[in-house]
């Protein structure tokens, strides 16, 4: 909700006050739950990388193989996308918004996600399947996934499972090791 | 300069008057020069778009084969967001707060770039050099470039080219025609 209005009006166009008032709160109730509005951005921005993080550990126990892992990751990350756009449109937004420990925070988690992916397509370089890449392949294709928030419409016509099908091809393909590889 | 502004402290954060005393021209100037804060957000958002639309056409005709094009437009592209960070970043960020026909024209401009890469896409496999994707394939290779202003740092180890490099051999992999296709 707090997301939403962020989302709308910009993190320095939004008050507390307002926040409190759309949320059924007033203000002074608000600042008694949360200290601070940083401490909401940092909320709505940390929630779904926490989740990332934590469902892409799991996944990557889940999945040994490194393309039915990268299918997995790619599935995961979509749903997410698509349940938390408002927060990651947010997130993209005002990030620079955050400051000290609660930037680092966000920051850290993002980079721990990345290495998952890393991590996976490096598996698959190991076990001769895909073509060894440098290493900013890895964020292109994280940020075709992450950009999506800016053009993705919840009740499209295509799912996120869909889309993942889409993407996961693409990304798949893209670090294939091929016979002249 | 107001690109800058815009994306250090939000187009709400920035009044008429900073934009004025940080370009040297008073706020009486500035109106004078630009008929509103939104006409300037429309510059910016719209003056390195309207590169991309004018120089990706001639890149179609000086390329006519899809995949010296496509690295061409790769390159180019690249090129162009490390030269316009702070604008890129200011129109993810601000797009929406373009009204009208302002609004309108910048997201027809992205539109017409999507276009010339599909375009480019579709004669690959009408040549059947490329497999058929989904359309949606384009917007996330697009999201792949365009969410590097994101981490790109114009001073970094690799250059634009070097990292166009990369991202148009994924790119190229991701659509090349394999013998089962």
């Amino acid at each position: 909700m707090a997301a939403s209005l962020f989302a709308e009006k910009g993190y320095n166009g939004v008050g507390v006050a307002e926040i409190g008032a759309a949320s059924g709160f007033g203000r002074g109730t608000l600042y008694h739950h949360i200290e601070s509005k940083e401490d909401l951005l940092h909320e709505i921005a940390s929630t779904y990388i926490s989740d990332l993080v934590h469902s892409g550990h799991n996944i990557v126990k889940e999945y040994p193989d490194p393309i039915q892992r990268l299918k997995a990751l790619s599935r995961h990350l979509m749903t997410v996308i698509s349940s938390s756009l408002a927060e990651i449109v947010v997130c993209f937004r005002e990030v620079q918004s955050l400051t000290g420990s609660r930037h680092d925070d966000v920051m850290c988690m993002h980079a721990e996600y990345q290495k998952i992916w890393s991590k996976t397509i490096d598996e698959g370089v190991k076990q001769n399947v895909f073509r060894a890449v440098d290493k900013i392949a890895v964020k292109g294709l994280l940020g075709m996934y992450f950009y999506s928030c800016l053009w993705l419409k919840p009740d499209g016509l295509q799912s996120p499972a869909d889309i993942s099908d889409v993407f996961s091809d693409l990304v798949i393909r893209s670090l294939s090791k091929r016979p002249n590889d």
